[in-house]
């Protein structure tokens, strides 16, 4: 009898000991350790959740506020450390969108019949 | 050198094989079963999904609509079959919150940082 608990925590720890999360750690490391770059990404981060929380209220995004999301990520994508540490961040995202398609998979067959 | 993608399917193995998992979807089998048990549950899911989606859509739900909600909760689950299910539908929701909450340990670790 596989207990479920100490799957998920075997996953956990496979997670952890991953590259693609020993990467991003060591991106989100060398970003904290320039104020520079912190700063910036703090800015793009905050702008981020700030419209996220406005969609999520329903309220429409304006062109402008579109347009500097743009601008800002731009900006970000281009910075060595900071880039870096977005594209840590979207790999280690793709794994977890992969995990949770997995591990969803049972109830969607219990809820998927007509 | 343990395997994410590995891990990831044992856990949904563990799930599959559980007694929660087991137990709700045979409360679905006897619902399905039953066909009028079958309509007084769609219908009620059906008017649950509407509600989310008018709050998703930032649309303040009515004072009637909550009570119909109500009103609709207490009759399914005053059902032996349907408050079977939905009991059975929480118990698994649980282990669920609970597997999500381990498996996302790892990234709030980096996340929550300052």
């Amino acid at each position: 009898m596989s207990n479920i608990y100490d799957h998920a925590y075997d996953l956990e720890r496979a997670l952890r000991e991953s590259q693609a999360y020993k990467d991003l750690q060591h991106s989100f490391e060398e970003v904290w350790k320039d104020p520079d770059a912190k700063k910036i990404f703090e800015d793009y981060r905050n702008l981020q959740l700030d419209l996220q929380k406005k969609q999520h209220q329903g309220t429409e995004l304006t062109k402008e506020e579109i347009e500097q999301a743009q601008k800002q990520y731009d900006i970000v994508q281009r910075h060595p450390k900071i880039g870096k540490l977005l594209e840590n961040e979207n790999r280690l995202s793709v794994i977890i969108e992969d995990i949770t398609k997995i591990i969803s998979q049972p109830l969607e067959d219990l809820y998927q019949r007509d």
